[in-house]
């Protein structure tokens, strides 16, 4: 039995008090997931962007906002996990300056500057020791195999799933699983909970099993 | 009876295929103003942005995404209305360029120019018949009441709702209900259920029952 940390839904920056970027990631797939986790007897922790969805209720759920609050929760629970699965979809632009007051309506353009937030993955992919795997999204508009292998790489991951953006908000997937050499481990389509089960059974494979020393 | 269209929720405006700039508007405040004027008797049509709020089931809703949307189908649903109800939180910058792809990180800053969208409640103003009404809301974090009164009077409105920034997202509400003159007509608190029937019961005495010739 492994402890598994899974990130899952969006992450908010905010601009003003009212208006933030986001994306629309139901959180569903992070849900999905750690369905499938709990039902191979794994212990889950969830950190969760604003969602909706209903995780369940074996799992623990750490709700978050912005991308520096699920990154300071991700980087206090992954000491303790075998693993992290990073299904979330933070939100990886923030302004530099956010406005105490909201801001008024003046007939004039805004320009705003926004700097990339920290990489959640990254960082525990960075962190992970030895002994530790962690299993990376990439949601690509094109190219997506050759993008998702290098996010592999920079990201320091064992595995990757790859999607496209008909992911976000969807009950449905198809994902490709790719390893550190970018080969294709699996490909699969279906229900995100089918989607899900299948990757899972990937990852305790090739990850939780091989590093339990079975 | 009279037919009332309520907009609600927020609206979303994309920067790329999966980013946008959007609030946190859960649609509840409209809900509650919808099944407050059905409570009155009267038809309701609902023009919303992307919520989970259940809306009553007696009344017609029109599921929008950004605020051209939002006006588009408010302006062609207007015409066969009596009034008009903006409890919605429409996204009021959009990107001056949308990408067609995701934008990918590069380690740089990204300058957005935003402009503002087009202002629903305000079109609805200038466009009001003699016969017809509108009410608007005004959310600020200052100056509550001397801002909400020069929105009433910029976008034509009959009746304007002024609330704070805590009304978004939340169960409760706390707001003042001004005239055309800036007088608070009424000052309320409460769920938003108890907010709304308040509410619906001044504009039904002012405007509707005013306007029906009573």
């Amino acid at each position: 039995m492994a402890r598994i940390l899974i990130t899952s839904g969006p992450t908010r920056q905010y601009i003003d008090p009212v208006r933030y970027l986001t994306n629309a990631s139901s959180g569903r797939m992070g849900a999905a997931l750690a369905s499938a986790a709990i039902g191979l007897g794994h212990d889950v922790v969830i950190i969760s962007g604003p969602v909706q969805v209903e995780y369940p209720q074996a799992a623990r759920v750490i709700p978050v906002r912005t991308t520096d609050e699920m990154l300071d929760a991700a980087q206090n629970e992954f000491a303790r996990c075998d693993g992290a699965i990073g299904a979330a979809a933070p939100c990886d632009y923030m302004p530099r300056v956010v406005s105490e007051q909201k801001l008024s309506k003046t007939g004039h353009p805004i320009q705003l500057e926004l700097v990339e937030t920290p990489d959640v993955v990254a960082t525990l992919g960075q962190q992970k020791r030895d002994d530790q795997w962690v299993v990376g999204f990439a949601l690509e508009t094109e190219d997506h195999r050759f993008r998702a292998t290098v996010k592999l790489q920079k990201k320091h991951c064992d595995l990757i799933v790859s999607n496209g953006p008909q992911a976000i908000d969807s009950q449905e997937n198809e994902v490709e699983l790719l390893d550190v050499h970018g080969d294709v481990i699996a490909d699969i389509r279906g229900s995100k909970e089918v989607v899900a089960d299948e990757l899972l059974r990937h990852i305790d494979q090739r990850l939780v099993v091989a590093r339990s020393g079975a």
